[in-house]
């Protein structure tokens, strides 16, 4: 304990989750709270603050002191702001990296969107363990993707490297600058949901469409998704040219949209990347912040 | 001169180009000579190294000594053998970066594809120049990329990276596997002329497409395809979030590509980045293959 601890922080649309944790990544203590996104972007910030607080003193109370954090949240995180962030109201006009510096009382604090801070702990503890060259793709309500290039997440010019939610499907439609994300919405487990339900005149979740009983129209409707994700995915290998892909997000629990794009890989790419599943689940992004955290060290 | 020189050599499918030249850029001698493709690889090889070799001897008698050698081709340069590279018959089967260690003379050696190289000379004298994150975009004959992260120019994990014209249009269509090269086959000069020559029923060049009367269905095969062209590069800036695409290649001499392009990126980029022509022409591929050794020098 004498070298320390770190701290990470994952801000998400409905719970926020953190843990202090030893240099080797091992648990040290951990609380999570319910976001209440309604209460507005300062008093989320707040409350998640003073719990933190407290998580570093009992775990400081133990012996160590608090070397570095790492925060995750949505939205891609540009500069000061935290943009592209709807969830909580309020949450793109917070200073968020200065509030945190000056809130956490660490050395050091980095702060990421969720699915490179996802992408970060598989390069670290996962399946982009040793790559130079990899692609993190969460495929869960939402969608997005981690670039690793030089054994580094790459964060692009403005923060929004691996946002493939925006991906064009045609030429011609609506895209970001119409408040659109063409991908995202057609193929995401909350898209898959939303289109599913619209077709069968009733509600239907992402899950019940992979379930053992699913009517072939909603069947279709899933495997053509799935194949024009598959699509974007292998357009991504074959531009990037990775040596792994990891799956992670809720969505790659289930056996179809990984057999479907190994697929699609082995049909597209001239030099089919291995496909695996993402070494983390719920906690992806939580981990991913003490990966931030540990990266940060010197 | 007392620094030393460097030598660079493209190859191409048509002609062989090389050049010395002094650590800043500066263009010492040059000679070029036909490719002759249907001679062989080994042929094609020993007459560029004897030429070279001519080359290097030249400019030392003027003073100074070969420090490093850059070397670009068609292909993908993938450990010591050079694959996708139909063009010279047997060029895939030679171990050409240890064929060209042993020939050239040069105490370092670096070999990569003509696209790849082409970025370096960008990012090292031209249009990259001082990028983090970019994109080279080459629309000649055929179609590729060089991908920038980090300021260096991204490899991959097989040398492939960038290679776009594999991309595919459907997720059902033949695509590497099956011989194909979707997107190139589409919108590269070679495809669209091989398309509107079979619409119009006469031989078409890219070029003509591009003129002032070119016949309205023809324009419109050409817009259609510019625009696909325009959706993947737009897709790869959403992927990859760069500060600046550079456009080179022959086509990108015509204003329809790059305005075309520009609204695209504008409607469908959440960080929208710069457009620019590329810096080099026709002899971007020889640049880069001089900045290929410079970059190697320690």
């Amino acid at each position: 304990m004498s070298a320390g601890f770190v701290l990470g922080l994952d801000f998400g649309g409905t719970k926020i989750a953190m843990s202090t944790a030893r240099p080797d990544g091992g648990t040290l203590r951990s609380v999570r709270l319910a976001t209440r996104a309604e209460d507005g972007a300062e008093t989320v910030l707040r409350r998640a603050l003073e719990a933190a607080r407290r998580l570093v003193a009992e775990t400081g109370a133990d012996g160590g002191r608090l070397v570095a954090a790492g925060v995750a949240t949505f939205g891609v995180v540009r500069g000061q702001r935290v943009l592209l962030a709807p969830n909580v109201p309020g949450w793109e006009d917070l200073p968020l990296p200065r509030l945190l510096a000056d809130g956490l009382g660490a050395p050091i604090v980095r702060l990421d969107n969720d699915v490179n801070a996802a992408t970060a702990a598989e390069l670290r503890w996962g399946g982009l363990a040793g790559v130079d060259t990899g692609l993190y793709v969460n495929l869960g309500t939402g969608l997005g993707a981690g670039i690793v290039v030089g054994g580094r997440v790459v964060r692009g010019a403005n923060g929004a490297a691996g946002e493939i939610g925006y991906l064009l499907r045609s030429p011609g439609e609506p895209g970001h600058a119409a408040g659109r994300a063409p991908l995202e919405e057609h193929v995401s487990g909350g898209g898959l949901a939303r289109r599913a339900s619209a077709l069968a005149g009733r509600e239907i979740t992402a899950r019940e469409l992979f379930g053992p009983s699913v009517p072939a129209e909603l069947r279709a409707l899933r495997d053509a998704a799935l194949d024009e994700l598959g699509m974007a995915v292998a357009n991504l290998a074959i531009a990037l040219d990775p040596e792994r892909i990891v799956l992670g997000g809720g969505m790659a629990a289930e056996p179809a949209p990984a057999s479907r794009l190994e697929r699609l890989l082995a049909r597209a790419v001239p030099f089919p990347p291995a496909l695996e599943p993402a070494h983390f689940g719920a906690d992806a992004a939580l981990r991913g912040a003490l990966a931030l955290a540990l990266d940060a060290l010197p």
